[in-house]
């Protein structure tokens, strides 16, 4: 598996992902009718950088880095990451998160969090933590949940710099 | 005093009041060195409303109010507050934040949260206790404090829908 930096003509590539993910409402606070344009936009135009992880069939999933907040905020990054049901249980997600905190030192960032997980998302809570993130904050029913309804966000967070 | 909505011509008024909290660092996530015309977008134009609070010394107050996720978390708005040194101890942000849940009831948002609020600012932090927001997050050294260096910042939240 490679990860590399993403170019403008991947998208075409991470759209589907990006579209099955993002509709589906279940784990990113996108709107779920998100048009192609507009998921062009968050993802590969608002963030500082964005990545795609490759292997032989192809592009296995994808993620982006930037800054969570500006000014006094601003040695914090965010990131986000998706992996299509095809190509999960291959340790795609470990392999982004693992690269994207190389690439935050590397932009001399301190810190990286998660704003908004939702609780039900266990296998990614799950990761996150095994990875050193810890849950720093539980937003009560702030994320609507298109099968059990408003359920609870955390918001994880890891110190990088050492 | 007096809370209405703001009109693009409120700017020149707000502009000292942003520029000053901006650029001492110590509140908002904003870059210090913020530009009158990027000020103008961060308060004016992307927030869903703008309010300001009036008194007959004229502007004594000004906040926000925005949705704070897209999609699965839209219906949480984030507002955020300025009030000047000039005219603290008056009960302008009491106000404010209490005529802010009433809009943000009428907008169909169902909670209130504020994303980053440093530790230090102990003012704030009591106030938004008193009128009802818990902190639910704690963000280890995730403020940068041009004093006191590195500090905690808090998510604060309220449920308003009853």
């Amino acid at each position: 598996m490679l990860i590399r930096e993403a170019t403008k003509s991947d998208f075409e590539k991470i759209w589907p992902i990006f579209h099955e993910i993002a509709s589906a409402g279940e784990t990113y606070a996108y709107p779920r009718d998100v048009t192609k344009k507009d998921g062009e936009k968050l993802w590969m135009e608002k963030p500082r950088k964005t990545f795609v992880a490759e292997g032989e069939e192809g592009i296995l999933g994808t993620y982006y880095i930037k800054t969570n907040h500006a000014g006094p905020g601003s040695h914090v990054c965010n990131c986000g990451y998706m992996v299509p049901p095809t190509s999960r249980g291959k340790g795609v997600a470990t392999a982004m998160c693992e690269h994207s905190q190389q690439v935050a030192r590397e932009l001399g960032y301190e810190a990286m969090q998660f704003n908004f997980v939702a609780s039900t998302n266990e296998g990614a809570v799950r990761l996150w933590q095994k990875l050193g993130f810890e849950i720093v904050g539980r937003l009560p029913k702030a994320f609507k949940h298109p099968l059990k309804g408003n359920v609870d966000a955390f918001v994880m967070y890891k110190w990088l710099k050492t």
